[in-house]
């Protein structure tokens, strides 16, 4: 006998339509190879127009997250609204009920999954997130269930698919910044407003979730250094390619003996690497376990359809597993006392400056950087002078945040160099 | 309260060794982060001087396989002596006493999945192989609980490291099959006799197991047409490379309307494709879904901590999940009556020809695919001629096997041509 259970979806946007299409294209599919009977029992949305568009039946069509939790016939709410106003109340609403709760929501994991937990806990209920993080790649579930053998020591990943293929555009095609996010806009990879995506929020948001998961310990979102991709030129790009680098916005989580280290910066990494080839919008997660060494984990990152598949897998774990309701958290939600964040951490650079052209221009800035401690690996002049000024490439050896942070500063006070672009680069530095 | 778990292992090969060092040195952790408090409680291996080299404790070790299953103590029986004599019977033992068992046993599980999971069902256990196929990646995890809501029209993967290594060897050093086969052997990458690898008996398993899951039916090893990659030379890679492709082992399973498909042979492949830069021992599997498009999942394939990595993943998943206890089972040990298996599929592909060097070869040669109904993209001539004949390249459209087994057949049978190689090319001819 099957099981049966139904489903609520909150919020009919882009995944929240994926989600209703995926489950009624799959009711026989999933009836056959899950054993489990799943119908949409209640929809909510404010905007009626989208119930027309995709022929949403008029009796499942709910007022509000009371009636929808009132409903007898409604074991699983998933939540697609995002943000953490009604999205909030809403998912808390229904925990209270006693309702289990899968989510696309980032936002609203990375900052109230300790008091969300609290609640699913003592209302004996689930609480799943796996499409809050790299859309259809399932890397929570793979976290919890296929790699929870090993001590993770570190995790990097293409979390974006915004800053990811603009920076594509701009390798491939020499594309300027502005002009790849142009096209990205228009494409629909973009948003009118792009700050979440480029400055590295939603990549932040996103660390924040997965390594603590990895990790074993809350890693709230304020410990993670941000940096996004508005400031990198074509020229940088070019430049790490010589080297045979190539560029990503990379998000690093990193467990030693020192504590946490958590990161999100546009990033030089060898083309060799297995990230260096994710192209695109595609997205993908690195991660170093004791046991297992390097796996990686690709896919889609967002749209309707990917990120509804990590939703509706959730659905169907949740459906199918009745003995761990709240499994996905452990020991993820709370920080443990012991816990120690490392905020100044090291790396290997790149530093595109600007400097007078004069003798003697580039033993100033060798001076500068070796007063600070930092050893630099080559020197090189990028293409001609322009208004009396030429462009230095420096790579340096690893060296701290810090003791960068004085170098960069020395020099534009210095009037004779400005800082145009500053790179981490995650490797040995190539000369 | 922390859940006491224990395990007996049987087989202290590389698997089995890779396992017990992981769970012993790992005991607190998964204590901390799993609430199991796992033990090994019994080891059975012929062979007692890996008992001394692994500080095995004398009480656990065990002398009969009947000693293991009637210990009370032993909740979980890991089978890594790998084989169908010795580990069938020991698995079947195990189950018949209502022990769960994790295995990493290919050949086992691709051969007798069905009898095992109706002893495990019948006596309430469950079975696990996460580990057979691609050792750390947890692939089978993912198919079943990551990306259930879609259905998979296509899986193609590299499933064998020591032929990768090979290929890898030969186009990145330009050395021959032999001398990189020599290398990994070495290395320790190959077997002495390293047929099951090379002629693809490895990849042909695996593909079985994977492709049972990933298509909800009993894909039996036997419907899977199977090429090694003892044919190729420095000289079809580097033709490939030029036309932008990579060669690779790889195993290939479709899911269309006209049936499953199941190939295991070299295959070039775009060098855009995320399978191309898998490279030395590295494996990855490449899953198409409905709802999440590409997936790809890349990792060792094989190794002592590694494998041990997914056979202990699976220990923590049988020890913390208790109501799905054969769930690894899902449709997917007896085929259905209505699947149907092609075998006669359609691929374009690279032939390299030795033809007489005389005027009109080139011709004659066109006219044989001509009159099979083969249309070519390319032809191209290939270095120089030895002993009066010269190499052609012929690049083909699509076309059935069974056309272009026929046009070979009539080149070879002509008189005036040898065929010397032929790949399959898993994408769009280029010229």
């Amino acid at each position: 006998m099957a099981k049966k259970i139904g489903v609520a979806i909150l919020g009919l946007g882009v995944v929240g339509s994926g989600t209703y299409k995926t489950l009624v294209d799959h009711h026989d599919f999933y009836l056959k190879t899950q054993q489990v009977d799943i119908t949409v029992e209640a929809v909510l949305d404010k905007d009626l127009t989208k119930m027309k568009e995709l022929e949403i039946p008029q009796d499942i069509i709910a007022k509000s997250i009371e009636e929808v939790v009132a409903n007898p016939n409604v074991d699983i709410v998933v939540e697609t609204i995002g943000g953490i106003g009604a999205a909030k109340d809403f998912v808390t609403t229904a925990l209270r009920e006693g309702k289990t709760v899968v989510t696309s929501n980032k936002e609203l994991i990375c900052k109230f999954s300790h008091e969300l937990e609290r609640i699913a806990k003592r209302n004996h209920c689930g609480l799943y997130y796996e499409a809050s993080c790299v859309g259809g790649v399932p890397i929570i579930r793979t976290l919890l269930d296929g790699l929870q053998a090993n001590t993770i020591s570190e995790m990097m990943g293409i979390f974006n698919g915004t800053t990811n293929y603009v920076l594509t555009k701009m390798a491939q095609e020499g594309k300027s910044y502005e002009a790849a996010l142009k096209e990205a806009q228009a494409l629909g990879f973009a948003e009118a407003d792009p700050t979440n995506d480029v400055e590295g929020f939603d990549s932040m948001f996103k660390l924040s979730i997965l390594s603590s998961i990895a990790f074993h310990t809350k890693v709230p979102y304020t410990k993670i250094s941000r940096e996004g991709i508005t400031k990198i030129t074509e020229t940088d790009i070019l430049f790490g390619e010589k080297l045979g680098y190539a560029l990503k916005l990379l998000a690093i989580g990193k467990n030693t003996d020192k504590g946490i280290e958590v990161r999100v910066h546009p990033t030089f990494i060898s083309n060799t690497h297995p990230l260096a080839s994710v192209n695109n919008s595609f997205n993908a997660v690195f991660v170093k376990g004791d046991a297992v060494g390097d796996v990686m984990l690709y896919g889609h990152g967002a749209g309707s359809l990917p990120t509804a598949s990590a939703v509706v897998s959730d659905v169907l774990f949740a459906a199918t597993h009745t003995d761990i309701k709240y499994s996905t958290f452990k020991n993820t939600s709370t920080a443990e006392n012991n816990v120690k964040f490392v905020s100044d951490f090291t790396s290997a650079y790149y530093v595109r400056i600007f400097v007078e052209d004069v003798t003697g221009s580039l033993a100033k800035i060798s001076g500068v950087f070796s007063k600070c401690g930092i050893s630099i690996c080559a020197v090189s002049q990028n293409g001609t002078a322009t208004d009396g000024k030429i462009e230095l490439a420096v790579i340096t050896y690893k060296t701290s945040e810090n003791a960068m942070k004085n170098a960069l500063a020395k020099i534009n006070n210095s009037g004779f160099g400005s800082v145009q672009t500053v790179i981490h680069i995650e490797d040995e530095p190539k000369a």
